[in-house]
């Protein structure tokens, strides 16, 4: 089974809208990767559903900490910075995604980060 | 200058973290539509840097009331359903993605929703 991981902070008092937004942008940017390197698990994951999880951290050093975690074990993905329009501050690092790939290796890392 | 639409249901009290993974799914689902039909278009709009809008509706006829309008429009998106494994039944309709698509042509149809 595959699925992909979207990994967003919390302490940038985003509003749900904006954090649907970023998560989207983690989503397609992530799975844009994938599609590209490996298109067989890209397609795989579509058909299953597009399994996805939204996880939580709370700052900016635990965002990158985890991200450096997956791209060491191998994962594709890409960090998404905030154009900074609206709320934040221009290129604003304020989530990850990671994926589509093996439920168990995106567990192994980001199994212990909670739920949004 | 493109960007695509994900209008979600407020009346369904889901958590911030579904309402964003529903969003993503939405977004995903639209994009790979588009990119099977009109790869130029995925493709400048990835360049573009992804501009997207997260809308809401407050219910699920006014949710395909929507979908029918961009669709009879000739917009390409998906309704996403949920699989019911957490919070809501199996099968409820919960977001539709739309595009990407010319700006104005979204506008024209979805530019009175209020964002989420």
């Amino acid at each position: 089974m595959y699925k992909q991981a979207i990994v967003i902070r919390t302490d940038l008092e985003m509003s749900k809208g904006k954090m649907a937004g970023q998560t989207a942008h983690a989503s397609v940017s992530a799975y844009v990767k994938v599609e590209h390197k490996e298109p067989e698990i890209a397609r795989a994951w579509l058909n299953q559903g597009q399994k996805k999880i939204v996880l939580k951290v709370g700052s900016e050093s635990e965002l990158f900490e985890y991200f450096e975690l997956c791209k060491r074990a191998g994962l594709i993905g890409d960090v998404i910075h905030d154009a900074g329009k609206t709320q934040l501050t221009p290129n604003t690092p304020t989530a990850f995604g990671i994926g589509p790939a093996k439920e168990e290796e995106i567990d192994k890392i980001l199994g212990k980060l909670k739920l949004l």
